[in-house]
C-alpha cells in the first residue's frame, strides 16, 4: 500500500476552480433560449385566494403565466407528507407562498410584471405562535395542528421525582435561524424531449428533487435527470427547498418549451425559504445531593410552519439529544412539532439539536445554580460512560471520555482561572464591561435517525479507467464542507494510490447512484464507508486476476493493473450499498434503541465581554475540543469547527427573525445581521482522536455538531457575567437589557 | 384583410435583445459542466504527418484529447464532395488544418497545451496558385487538380470573332476576401442520452450542419439536434464552416461526455475559416463598328483551396453571371474551379458573381476604350430586353429595364456633369487628388443555381395558437439581415394581422421544418413565399369552418377564429412546399436553361478621389438604383445594400489577403484592413419597385446583389481618374502606384 493521505491537508478538489473563478454557479449559467423566471407569492398569512388579477401596462401574452391549473401531475412536494402544494390553490397558508409563476426573457419586464399581478385574499385566522398552536383554537392543521407527538419514558421518572432532594423546572427557547448560504436558492430547468425535464441548481440532494419532480410534472424518474451545480453553501437549507424552486422552473419551462432560470435575490430567499425550527423546552429535573440526575423530564416542542415538511424527523433528531451526554435512569420525554401560519421550517445544520441542547445544557447550569454546585462538577458527575444507556435506551458502546474531553476544554481555555479572574473584575467599581466564561458539553448523532440509513440503502461505486484514473460516484454533494476532497482522500487511502488519480464525479441523477442526501452529518462517515468499500473491492478484483501484488503496491503498478483490466473487460466498477453497523436496532414504535450507529462528542468553553453601556456582548474566546474518530482532513474538518461556531455565534447573540403577522419583516442582510468575521472571537479547534472503527479510516461526522455547542455556552459565559438568567436565544443586547431589569430590580 | 405592414419600416423582431444586450451569442452562453476546445493545426501547406507529439508540463491526462481515430464515423464533412477530413490523417492538406482537438475547463490551460502540441510534418510540394494548380506539374487533387469544369457554347462565337470589326481580349483577376462577420465561428456541443448530440451555434444553415454531423457521428437525423444561436452576422462564412467546428466540438463533447465550447479568436478564424474565392477571368470579345456584341469568350477560373467544399456551385454561379446583363447571341464559356494548397475557399456573399462581374463590367470598359465610346453609351446598346436569352440561354421573360435604372443612377449621380469636371479639374496643374467616376451594370439571380431549389424542396410551416398567436416554422436564420422581420412582415401582410401577433420560431431542427439553407439570396423571395402560402391556407381553412368573412377581418376576428379553432381541433397548422414558377426548367448536362426563378438588376456608379502623393483612393459617392421587386421592409433593405457596398468598397480598395507560402500573413484586423465608417462613401440608395409575380408580396432576392457592383464601378473610377489600366482588386496604395508606373512610362 502506498503512503495514505487521510489526515493529510490536500489540496481541495475543487478548490483552484473556485479561487480561479471558472467555478460556474447557477447565476453564472446561460442555456440557450433561456428565459428567466419569477414567483408571485401570497401576501397574507393565511386565506382563501378570491382572485388573481393582472394589472394593465404588461404584455401578457409575451410572458410564460403558470398557476396551479398547470400542474400536469400532482400540485404537491413530496417529502414526509404531500401537504405542501406546488403551487397555492384556493387557499394560502402562509405568507410568501407562491402562487404564480412568471417567465420572460427580459428580467426587468419580469420584475414589473410580477409587481402588477395581485393575489386577492380574503383572510382567514392565523396561527403565530407555539402557545397559539399548542392551544389549538385555530386549527391551522390537520384536527390539532399537530404534525408528530413522540413520547419515551424509561425507569419511574414519578417515583425518582418523588424521592429527590431537588427538582429543578425550566422553560427554554431557541429563534428561528436563516441559513444565510452565500449563494442563494437558484435552479434551471430544461425541458427535454417528449415531456421530459432536467434540472440544474444549487442543492444538496439531487435524488430528493428528483423524487419530487417526478409526481409533478407525471413523469417516472428516468425521464426527470437532476444536476447539481457547484453550490456556495447549504448548511441544510438546500435540502428540501431546492425540490420547490425546481418544480417551479420545471413547470415553465414545460409550458414555455424553453430553458428557465429561477433564482431568488435574498430577500426573497429569506422571505420565502426554510428557517430554523423556533422551539420551546420545558425541563423537569430530580437530583439527589450530591447532583447527581435522578429524572429528566422534558417537553419539547418546535414550530413547524405551515406544511409538514421534514419537521418530524427535525423533532425526533432534536428529541434523541434533549437531555444531552447525561446518564439518567428515569426519563420522560415528550417531542411536538406543531404547525403555525409561518413559511416551513427546516432542515439547518443540527437538525432540532442545537434548540435541544441549548435547553438541556442551560438547565444544567441551572440545576447547579440551584444546588451551588459548579457548572463543571455536576457535568461530570453524570456524564455517560461505557455500558450507560442515553435516554432512547441506547447503550454506550464505547467509553466517550466526556471527562477527558472537558478537562482539555478547561485548560485549553484556563476556564477556572478566568472565571476565578472575571468574578473578581466584575466586583471593581466603575467597571462597565463585565466578562464571564460559560461550558457546554453535548453529542451529535452521525447520520440519519434511527432506521434511517437502513431504509436509505445508500449506494455508491466506483470506476477505475484505463489510465488507473479512478472516479468516486456518488450522490453526495461538494456544498462548501469538502466531500469532493474526503471521498477522494478516503478512496485514494483505501486503494494505497496517489490522491491526484482520483476523481469525484459531478452529482447527476443520470450518473451517479443514490447514496442519500447530503444531511445529517453522514457523508464523511456513511458515504465515506461506501467508497472505502469500494475501493476495497476494486483492490480484490486487481489482486485476484493476479495484477496486483498482495503485500503492498505503487502507483505504476496500479496504473499498469487497470490498463490490463480495461483491455480484457472494460471498465472496473464496484459499488457497495448500505449496511448497519453490527447489532444496531432501533424501535420506531416506541421511539427508543440505538438512534445512531455512531456519536461525536465534545466540550466548548466561551469566554464573553458584556458592555454593560450598551449590553453588547462580544465573544472573546472559544475553545471546542471534540472527538471525531479521526478527521480526514484536518484543515476542512477545522474550518467545520469554525464555520460551525460562528453560526453558533449568530444564533446566540446576532440572528434574530423578525415576524410581524407571520412575515419576516427584516429579510435583508442590513437588518438580520449575521456575525462577520470581526465579530468572530478566536476560534481555537482541537480533535482528540479515537478511530472509530466502522467509519472510513476511523472517522465519523462532524457536519452539525459544532453548531449545538456555542450557543449554551456563550449564553452560560454571559449568565456568569451579568448574573442574569438567560434561558433564550438570540440574545440581542435589547434582551439582555430587558433581562438585567429582573437582576437589577432584586438588588 | 386589414392593413398590411409589407413596405413599413416595423420594429426588427430581434432589435430590441440585440440594442438591450440580453441577446445571447454563443460565446455568451455557458452550460452546466461545459469545458472549452481548442484546435491544433497543420504547420505546413501540404505534406505527411510523421508524428504528433505532447510536450512535457501538460497534465495531459486531465485535458480531453481527440485525433481522427477518434471519429466514431466517416472521417469526412459531408457536402458536395467527401474529400476534406473532419480531422487531418496521415496527410495535411493546407496550412492550418485540424489535426487535434483538445478540450479541458481551464482556458489558460488549454492554451498553454495547444502550444505545446507538436504536428511533425514532412512537407510535400505545395500548389500555392491559379496558374500552378492548371499546369498541373505538381497534383493536389484528383487527377488534375479540378474540382469542377463546365462549358457553354451557344451560336457560333468563331464565326462571329472573324466577322467582327474590334476583338478585345483581358484577363482579370480578383483576390481572396475574408467574410469578417463580427462574431467569429463557434458552437458548443451537448451529448445528449444515448450518444445523441446537440449542437447551439452561431451559423447559417443548421440542417447543413445535421447533415454532416450525422455520418461523423454515425448518428441517424434525429439524434443529431442543431440550433443555431443569435449569430452576429455570417456573409456565406457561416454556410459550410459551421459543419466543421461542430462536428470538432461533438467528438470533444462526445469523448468528454460534457458540453464542449468551440470559439475561435479573429486569428484563427481568418488563418483557417473559407474566404471569398480568387478569381482568374479571361475574355475575348468581338464587337461590330457600332459596339455590339456580337461574341463572348470567357474562361473563368476560381481558386478552391484545397477541397471542393462547395467550389463547383461558386463557379456555377459566377460563370452564369460571367456575360452581364448583356445579349449575346455567339457565347462561349469555359468555367473551372480548381485546387490549391490554401484553405478550402468558400460561400461569400456573391458566390462567384462578383468575381465574374468585375470581370465583364472592367472587360465592357475595355472594350469601350478601345472603340472610343462612352462607357454608358456601349452598355446602353446592349443591355438585354425581354425576349432576349442570357449566355445560359434563359429567356428573360420581363423587361429589366437596365436603361432607365442607369438612367436613374446617371441622374442620381449628375454621371455626366462629374465626368467633365474631374476630367478638367485633372488637368489643372499642380493638383495632386484625381477626381473620377465609374459605373457598373449587373444583375443577380435569386435563390439557388439551376435546378437547386427543385431539389431542395424547402418546407416551411405556420402554426396559429389560441390567442390568436402565430409562429412562422422555418430553417432560414437571422443573421443580422432580418429574416425574422420580413418573414413575419410578409405572414402579417398575408393573413391581413397586426405584425405583433407574428413570431418566428428559433431555427431548431427539433422544432421547424428544413426550409433550405440561408445563402443565395434565397430566405425573402423563396422562403418568403412559402409562408406566404401558408398563411393563404390558414385564412382558408378558418373562412371554410366559417369563422372568417370571406371580405376582410380584423385583429380581434382573426384572434376570435383562432381560439374557436383550437378549441375545436387544436392548434391550426398549415405547410407549404416549394414549386418552382411555372415553366422554370433547367438542363445540367448542357449547362443551360433557366439558371434562376427570377432577377434582380442594378446601376451603380462611384466617384473617387486618388491621392497621387499617397496612391491612397478614398470613394466619395456612392450611387445604388436597383430592382428587386418589392422592398419588405426598405430600411432593412437599404441596409443590406449599404452593408454591400461597403463589403464592396473593401473588396476593392482594402481587403487584401497576403499569403505567405500558403499561409494567410495578415490574419488580424491591424493588417487585414477593412474599411470602417469613416471610410465608407455616401451611399444612396434607391429602389425601383416592380412587384415580381412569384415573390411574397412582389419581393425578389436582394442579399448578394450589391455585393457585384461596387468593386466595377470603383476601379472604373479609379481609372477615369487616373488613366491606368486597372484589372485587379483589391487595389491598394502600392498596387495603384505600381500601375501608375506604366502610365507615366508611357508619356
Amino acid at each position: 500500500m502506498g503512503p495514505t493521505c487521510v489526515g493529510q491537508g490536500v489540496p481541495r478538489k475543487e478548490g483552484e476552480a473556485k479561487v480561479a473563478g471558472r467555478a460556474a454557479y447557477v447565476d453564472d449559467l446561460r442555456l440557450p433560449g433561456m428565459l428567466h423566471g419569477v414567483t408571485v407569492r401570497s401576501t397574507a398569512a393565511r386565506g382563501r385566494i378570491l382572485a388573481v388579477g393582472f394589472g394593465d401596462g404588461i404584455p401578457w401574452d409575451e410572458l410564460v403565466v403558470v398557476t396551479a391549473r398547470d400542474v400536469p401531475g400532482v400540485n404537491h412536494v413530496t417529502l414526509l407528507d404531500t401537504d405542501q402544494p406546488c403551487l397555492a390553490d384556493g387557499v394560502v397558508n402562509h405568507w410568501d407562498e407562491p402562487v404564480v409563476l412568471l417567465a420572460h426573457a427580459d428580467r426587468h419586464l419580469l420584475e414589473e410584471a410580477r409587481r402588477r399581478v395581485h393575489v386577492e385574499v380574503e383572510p382567514l385566522p392565523a396561527v403565530l405562535t407555539i402557545e397559539d398552536s399548542l392551544e389549538c383554537r385555530t386549527v391551522v392543521w390537520g384536527k390539532d395542528n399537530v404534525f408528530a407527538d413522540y413520547r419515551v419514558e424509561r425507569g419511574d421518572p414519578d417515583g425518582a421525582r418523588r424521592a429527590a432532594v431537588h427538582v429543578v423546572v425550566g422553560v427554554y427557547r431557541t429563534g428561528a435561524q436563516e441559513q444565510l448560504y452565500i449563494e442563494t436558492q437558484g435552479v434551471i430547468a430544461v425541458p427535454e424531449p417528449e415531456g421530459g425535464i432536467s434540472v440544474h441548481g444549487s442543492m444538496q440532494c439531487p435524488y430528493y428533487v428528483q423524487k419530487a419532480l417526478g409526481p409533478i410534472l407525471g413523469l417516472p424518474p428516468e425521464r426527470v435527470r437532476v444536476v447539481q451545480t457547484v453550490t456556495g453553501g447549504g448548511f441544510g437549507g438546500k435540502e428540501e427547498y431546492p425540490s420547490m424552486i425546481a418544480a417551479h422552473a420545471a413547470l415553465l419551462a414545460r409550458k414555455a418549451r424553453r430553458p428557465v432560470k429561477l433564482v431568488y435575490d435574498r430577500e426573497e430567499d429569506i422571505q420565502a425559504t426554510t428557517k430554523r425550527h423556533p422551539s420551546r423546552t420545558w425541563h423537569r429535573t430530580a437530583v439527589d445531593a450530591e447532583g447527581r440526575l435522578l429524572a429528566m423530564e422534558v417537553d419539547f416542542v418546535i414550530d413547524g410552519g405551515a406544511y409538514k415538511t421534514l419537521s418530524p424527523v427535525v423533532l425526533s433528531r432534536g428529541l434523541i439529544h434533549s437531555t444531552g451526554p447525561y446518564r439518567c435512569e428515569n426519563v420522560r420525554l415528550r417531542g411536538r412539532a406543531v404547525a403555525t401560519s409561518a413559511p416551513p421550517h427546516g432542515a439547518f445544520r443540527g437538525f432540532g439539536a442545537p434548540q435541544s441542547i441549548f435547553a438541556v445544557e442551560r438547565h444544567l447550569d441551572r440545576v447547579a445554580r440551584d444546588l451551588g454546585l459548579d457548572p463543571v462538577e455536576l457535568r461530570r458527575r453524570n456524564f455517560l460512560h461505557r455500558g450507560d444507556r442515553t435516554a432512547v435506551g441506547q447503550e454506550v458502546r464505547e467509553e466517550p471520555d466526556m471527562e477527558g474531553l472537558m478537562e482539555k476544554a478547561l485548560e485549553e481555555s484556563d476556564y477556572r482561572a478566568r472565571r476565578v479572574a472575571c468574578r473578581r473584575a466584575r466586583e471593581r467599581p466603575g467597571e462597565t464591561v463585565r466578562r464571564g466564561v460559560g461550558l457546554a458539553a453535548f453529542y451529535h448523532g452521525s447520520g440519519f435517525t434511527g432506521s434511517g440509513e437502513v431504509h436509505l440503502a445508500s449506494v455508491a461505486s466506483l470506476e477505475c479507467g484505463p489510465e488507473g484514473r479512478v472516479e468516486v460516484q456518488a450522490s453526495s454533494t461538494e456544498i462548501g464542507q469538502g466531500t469532493s476532497t474526503i471521498l477522494a482522500q478516503i478512496t485514494a487511502g483505501a486503494l494505497g494510490v496517489d490522491y491526484r488519480l482520483v476523481e469525484v464525479a459531478p452529482p447527476d441523477t443520470d450518473r451517479v447512484p443514490d447514496s442519500g442526501p447530503t444531511v445529517a452529518s453522514r457523508t464523511c462517515m456513511v458515504v465515506g464507508r461506501l467508497v472505502e468499500r469500494c475501493a476495497g473491492q476494486a483492490l480484490e478484483v486487481l489482486r485476484a486476476e493476479g495484477l496486483l501484488p498482495g503485500g503492498g503496491h505503487d502507483d505504476a503498478q496500479f496504473v499498469e493493473a487497470c490498463r490490463v483490466w480495461c483491455a480484457r473487460h472494460g471498465p472496473l466498477r464496484t459499488h457497495a450499498r448500505y449496511e448497519p453497523p453490527p447489532g444496531i436496532r432501533w424501535d420506531p414504535e416506541r421511539f427508543q434503541g440505538d438512534a445512531y450507529g455512531a456519536y461525536s462528542w465534545a466540550v466548548y468553553v466561551a469566554r464573553v465581554a458584556v458592555d454593560t453601556l450598551t449590553w453588547e456582548t462580544r465573544v472573546e474566546d472559544l475553545v471546542a475540543v471534540q472527538e471525531v474518530g479521526r478527521a480526514v482532513h484536518p484543515l476542512l474538518a477545522a474550518g467545520q469547527v469554525e464555520g460551525g461556531v460562528a453560526q453558533g455565534v449568530g444564533f446566540a447573540l446576532y440572528e434574530k427573525v423578525v415576524w410581524r403577522g407571520g412575515r419576516v419583516a427584516n429579510a435583508r442582510m442590513t437588518d438580520y445581521v449575521m456575525p462577520t468575521s470581526e465579530d468572530a472571537p478566536p476560534i481555537r479547534v482541537h480533535f482528540v482522536e479515537r478511530p472509530y472503527a466502522h467509519g472510513p479510516s476511523g472517522a465519523k461526522g462532524l457536519g452539525e455538531l459544532p453548531m449545538d455547542g456555542p450557543a449554551p455556552a456563550i449564553i452560560a459565559a454571559v449568565e456568569d457575567a451579568t448574573g442574569a438568567a438567560l434561558d433564550s436565544v438570540p440574545l440581542l443586547p435589547e434582551d439582555l437589557m430587558v433581562a438585567m431589569e429582573g437582576v437589577i430590580e432584586s438588588r
